[in-house]
């Protein structure tokens, strides 16, 4: 497959990062929702799979707000396994043996796609701030720059979580013929108001760090790795449910028999809560959080039909499977069932599945086996329908 | 009624606030739990109405986190209205023609009861991270005192809602003697693992902040008031409900017509949030904060009892009113039904309802007519029961 490795465009090597980088939007810069532009600029991907010879058995899988491309390949930094492998590999729904994987890390992200991180070519120093505000229309613009540079005129699957979701919707609604079948999981069509408040307590985390320098940190070679990790801290709570962090850990110690009356970490939750912290800040960068966070804030597919979200699915003709999970606070079944109204409002063909689970919004990334099911069953149905020899 | 001003033990004057204070465990230092003690130390405290000749119609009202004394009154800090004025003064449910309202700033807190921002006689400078790790079980013990020094052999009720609750149920078990009845609203009797998660990331946002100091800010001169702001702004969005924040600020913008692709405050939401978080570094203590956020982590009334709650109420004669609110995901109805059930296991006298509101944890600060019509209903009753007479 023809790719083309282009010259490392960040301070911190982050085009160094394994898979693919390709250069888009070389002749002519990519309009942003903004109304500014940007090129040319790094995207960086994975594939598994082989590509088949008409092109029509490629699945994108959009990662969720600090997913990354590495959905099967073992994570250049943590070291740990793929973060969808028990979605995707040989004889997994999103089988590997069958359909050509692309994960592509989003416009804006810290794992080898142009981000607030990289250098500027107008000044030569990192972004920063002066990075473009980007949404989540402009990831997905920048997905289908890197379809037509693979020759890929039409995916059979568009695939995603959490954030991940909000770019399937978007491809759904801007690309209409470009999708065969969609799947957006625990999503919305929409941030909702909880959700930005949760995301603005992040960000103003973040902010808060002296270590941030208004966003120059890099160039003044510091980190705002504080703030940074309050800001997982407060998010990873709402990836799980009560009950899950009930299970999970109750009220137990952490390492001790007795309550220290201090301020360590007592309790195993707050042990694994600074873990998550202090792992997450050694992964991701600072103002690529900024800018991602504000990108789903940003979301809303209404807004563009009059606040009519049927609008944007007028006359569809990609096969959905909408897939929510009954104790996700974050991205609740009725944010899924409004998609699903909407989609009926103008007679889509869309199946509508909500899991039982305890786990919470993180239970898409986890072995859950009726949400496995659920979306190899749905893929097999698409894939007859697309024409896709069995095995 | 007698009681004493005493000179100011705070260097920041915490001891001039409005109301009373009075010097506690002058002769002998109250025992914690922790196993150290304190003492003397200052209880300051507000009164309405008048405590009859047999002293029968005290009501004890228990403040939550961030709460005050100042339950009527205005604030001295911010000019607003007492805290409960919907429920507290002539012909409300809590009637001050009727009854005598004592409200205690809790043992560790910042508006004039000796916290961790007063001055440590020992070392004549600031408590700070020396001042001992305090309980619920010392909040209550140290309000125990205060009776004692009033005269007042038996309480007619304890009433709070949120860590108030908790003090309420520490009342009843501890002192069940003390105490005629108990209204603990929107409480626990244990601290779930998912709201130590939520106090751990407002602990670290505090610690995080460079101007903490090591809990040495004040005589270092600096204020943690960004870390402070943070966690706040975290804690803000658990007391309300999404459908709350929904119905108040949906995605709603802030005086501006467009989306301003960048990290101003956009949304209504956000605004709302810094302001919350701006306004309450005003008149809290951030040593404080992380002292009382602890006292409910800690916070678990069954575990002196092998983890059998029932055995905290064994033969007790209050008589109880439970009150939950099913939109609170914060202390969520089942929190309260467990207090029920083990109320029940001894067959304690012990009424419960769950008010029916969409305005989440903070329900119990604001115009519930269900719910205030639940708590006039109750004293009311009990009233007739503890003999006191009709207005």
């Amino acid at each position: 497959m023809a790719t083309r490795d282009i010259s490392p465009s960040s301070a911190l090597g982050s085009a160094d990062t394994p898979g693919f980088h390709v250069e888009l939007a070389a002749d002519r810069p990519m309009a942003l929702d903004s109304g500014e532009s940007i090129g040319p600029f790094t995207t960086a991907y994975t594939t598994c799979g082989t590509l088949n010879s008409d092109k029509s058995n490629a699945i994108l899988v959009c990662h969720a707000l600090t997913g990354d491309q590495y959905v099967l390949e073992q994570h250049p930094v943590t070291g740990k396994p793929g973060w969808w492998e028990l979605m995707v590999g040989p004889g997994k729904s999103l089988d590997t043996d069958r359909y050509f994987i692309i994960c592509v890390n989003v416009l804006g992200g810290c794992m080898g796609s142009t981000g607030p991180r990289d250098i500027n070519p107008e000044t030569g120093r990192p972004w920063g701030l002066d990075f473009p505000v980007i949404t989540i229309g402009d990831m997905v613009r920048a997905q289908a720059l890197l379809l037509d540079h693979l020759g890929i005129e039409k995916l059979f699957c568009v695939i995603g979580g959490s954030m991940g979701a909000m770019q399937v919707l978007e491809w759904a609604a801007r690309y209409p013929d470009r999708v065969f079948s969609a799947i957006p999981i625990a999503g919305a069509a929409r941030h909702s108001a909880q959700n930005i408040a949760f995301h603005e307590v992040g960000r103003q985390a973040i902010m808060a760090d002296p270590d941030w320098r208004r966003g120059n940190y890099l160039q003044e070679q510091t980190n705002p790795k504080s703030g940074l990790s309050v800001a997982r801290m407060a998010a990873h709570i709402t990836y799980l449910s009560e009950t899950a962090l009930h299970r999970k850990f109750g009220r137990r110690l952490q390492g001790r028999e007795e309550i220290s009356f201090g301020f360590d970490a007592d309790f195993q939750v707050e042990s694994y809560l600074r873990h998550q912290g202090s792992t997450f800040v050694e992964r991701f960068d600072a103002n690529s959080y900024l800018y991602i966070t504000r990108a789903m804030d940003y979301f809303d597919l209404a807004a563009e039909h009059d606040g009519v979200l049927a609008g944007a699915f007028e006359n569809t003709s990609v096969r959905f499977c909408v897939i929510s999970f009954n104790s996700d606070w974050l991205f609740p079944t009725d944010e899924s069932r409004e998609v699903v109204r909407a989609l009926n409002a103008v007679a889509a063909n869309v199946s509508f599945v909500e899991i039982d689970t305890d786990k919470g919004h993180d239970a898409f990334l986890l072995d859950e086996r009726e949400f496995h099911r659920t979306v190899s069953g749905f893929l097999e149905g698409a894939a007859d329908h697309r024409g896709l020899a069995r095995k």
